[in-house]
């Protein structure tokens, strides 16, 4: 076996023991619950990934040699899409989504932190399922090879093959050789934030399950909930604006909460990623609030300004949690909400989405478009926080940009071969490429997933993956040259 | 009066003449059909026109020095809206359009070659009128200022300003210093079409009148008709082929045709952008052709394969006429159509949109962007013609591209308040600022503007004339850089 197959394999193995332990919460919740299904359903699954991994960890030797970057795009697209399909196993086997392809999307949608189910009556499902779902939004939400760097320093894979190809966002400052201390650090903050909300959660007057259930789906900006209702299930007001504030931690840059340490709450307002960040949620709320209340859409001024907060925060930090059917708002509210589709958080947040990072730039470089013209030998350089941007970053983030409307472009004509109207079918596309959860219309915030074909569940569960592993780890694998040069390494 | 101010006002002063020229063709038109109101109303365009122009030429002498290229921005943006100002002139003196502001509307679509209308019922107004809003698309085809360019070269004006700014698309490689004999070539090439395209239509047994306005529609991708129907008019299979001919070729870049009389009609097959073109002209039919008929959705494979060809042609050359009514076409076929609003002919043609070559390179870009995530430290060449795009290129490129979607978004945005659904604002936004015509559902083929507000007709006269005029050149007005450093100059 090839020193590169067998790294390959190796961690794999990590892989299935990560898993296992995290399906291990759910198995010992549906035995105390009495959900003999879930229960039998779980063990099924666990059970021959221990005996896997334990194989593959006795058997598989280390090579001596760490895994090249191109290797990488190979081992993190596997790791997801191997996560995704044994994380639907469950859910298939208890009987609780009878076909696979649908438990197959409910994983990806939970992984990749979407949000996004084919489930009309979730309150219908064990107890332990739903948990299962929203514990991968939590596994997910940091990326789960990152979480085996933390456990695992010395795992033979390179930290910044993991960054480049989980961590969102283009900029990589904080990634540094030992990316198994970053990883930690990450983890930490996650986990700390992790407890705090679910604490908050239950002064609110959440059961524990309901508050950890909840804080899964708001810290990994994920967005599946237990109840039919999401959010607007509590009737809480305290509950609302808790999720609120965590949805916007989950969406500021993890490495700035590591440097307020040093720095003080004010470096996270220093940054222009942020900066840009709180701006369009106050923008938003602020146009869309007026619309809503222009409109007479809504009951009273605090209730209304709270259920635009939310919605904003949830569409733009990619969550995807909702307290309002935005279906029903007047066009101009609910496409001002779209446009927020188009932006997401910001870059090594959990939240997905083209990023602020890189809307933000691409507006500076709108701008020194127009410099060009009137100075056509000059050009000037794009500052981002007070520095010149290489010219390579800046080519980067044009290829993503150009590249995610060319897999929305190509997503949205394959979901339309199901006939659904433009609306819903070009927002299927964007919100499971920018992992938010739901959509317009048909796909709109109270409707799910569930009458999709086959075939286009398949599209919408690769364009998360897609979205969530930041385009090019997975694209790469479908580009001839990648293989023929495999060859000749 | 300074020199700049002087020179401004005399380039102004020979549109006046232009634009007098084309309106005593409709007026003589009017006289010639007894349509009262609508010759006294050119006629109140007309003598004023004239009047102001004299004045300007005898007393206003030409400054020494030649226009800046900073400058044209503002020449040419004037003498486009000043053209679109003044044509709406005979359409609301004569009654035919009793609000000004749907008048400029039709006035700057006939200019812009958008081919949108406002009107209702076409077949009521004026032979005179129609026929002058069909003059407007050959007139805003080429450019106006190339026009008068073409007739007078010794102008003051710098042909590269004039260029940069009315000639579509990034690559001017044909552009010298002898700009007027560039402009007259093109010129050239557009008559011996128009001449062409009128004596095939006169020989499908249209009266002379109908032929050379559906002339004028075609050779400018404009779009207006003067029936209700547009081609579908006709019902002849003979004039739908003409048309599609001739919409083809208005698409394909005039220079290219300028070259074939030295290498022949291979050139064109040898143009990167034009392969692209012809390319997406034929998967988009077959696409679309084949959705047609498994959906069983139109008669014969003759009809369907007719209707297809003239729906693609015609929205990809951004021209706007119709043979169908695509809103009625399965969501796939709707949406396959959709995507092409957003890609345009080439560069250098009449035609409108992003073009060719942009998305062309943006697809490079995307397989570029693949390739350095493989070898991070090379960046690979971008080729187009087989040379190596400059990093310059490249650039002006994403500018134009980042912009346009900046446009469509906050124009989108703008046409939402009025309340009408996603697919009507978007397309309505999108065909706008491509100069296409007609847009999807309340905006479609079949249907008008006339139900939007005032407000959002303004938008969507300014989209057209911004997407006409490259984007940059009205842009570039609205950047307080430009008046600011204009002072100091």
């Amino acid at each position: 076996m090839s020193n590169r197959l067998r790294d390959l394999i190796r961690i794999e193995g990590y892989l299935l023991f990560v898993l296992v332990i995290a399906m291990s919460f759910p198995f010992i919740m549906a035995l105390s619950m009495n959900e003999r299904d879930a229960a039998s359903a779980f063990f099924m699954v666990i059970m021959p990934c221990l005996i896997a991994g334990l194989i593959i960890i006795k058997f598989v030797n280390p090579s001596p040699s760490k895994i090249k970057a191109r290797d990488g795009f190979l081992v993190v697209s596997l790791s997801w899409i191997l996560s995704s399909l044994l994380g639907a196993l469950p859910m298939f086997l208890s009987g609780a989504i009878p076909n696979y392809i649908d438990a197959f999307f409910e994983s990806c949608s939970g992984f990749t932190t979407t949000g996004a189910s084919i489930l009309t009556d979730i309150e219908s499902l064990p107890r332990s399922i739903l948990f299962w779902r929203s514990e991968a939004h939590w596994l997910g939400g940091m990326g789960i090879l990152v979480f085996i760097m933390a456990l695992l320093p010395t795992l033979g894979i390179s930290g910044q093959v993991v960054a480049n190809a989980e961590t969102p966002g283009p900029t990589k400052d904080k990634i540094t050789a030992k990316f198994s201390d970053t990883a930690k650090d990450l983890y930490l903050i996650y986990i700390i934030m992790t407890v705090t909300e679910t604490l908050l959660l239950k002064l609110g007057g959440l059961s524990w399950y309901d508050a950890v259930l909840h804080t899964f789906g708001t810290v990994g900006t994920g967005g599946f909930s237990c109840y039919n209702d999401s959010i607007g299930h509590f009737n809480s007001p305290y509950v609302e604006w808790v999720i609120i504030l965590f949805m916007i931690l989950a969406g500021v840059n993890f490495n700035l909460f590591y440097m307020t340490r040093r720095d003080g709450l004010r470096r996270i307002f220093k940054d222009d990623e942020s900066r840009f960040y709180f701006s369009v949620i106050g923008i938003a709320s602020l146009g869309i609030f007026l619309c809503l209340m222009a409109y007479d859409y809504a009951g009273g001024i605090g209730e209304t300004f709270r259920d635009t907060v939310f919605q904003v925060v949830s569409v733009l930090t990619t969550t995807g949690y909702m307290t309002d059917d935005f279906n029903l708002w007047p066009t101009f509210a609910k496409m001002a909400l779209f446009t927020l589709f188009f932006i997401g958080g910001c870059s090594s947040s959990t939240s997905g989405g083209i990023k602020c990072v890189r809307i933000l730039i691409s507006m500076k470089l709108v701008r020194r478009g127009i410099s060009i013209k009137l100075h056509p030998h000059r050009i000037a350089q794009v500052m981002f926080n007070r520095r010149e941007l290489s010219n390579n970053v800046v080519i980067h983030i044009t290829n993503f940009i150009f590249t995610y409307l060319l897999l929305l472009a190509v997503g949205f004509l394959m979901i339309s071969l199901d006939g659904f109207d433009f609306m819903s079918s070009f927002s299927a596309a964007a919100t499971c490429l920018g992992n938010i959860g739901p959509g317009f219309e048909t796909f709109g915030p109270t409707m799910n997933f569930s009458v999709m074909s086959g075939g286009a569940k398949l599209v919408c569960s690769f364009l998360m993956l897609f979205g969530r592993l930041e385009l090019f780890t997975m694209l790469v694998l479908f580009s001839k040259y990648y293989w023929n040069s495999n060859r000749t390494h």
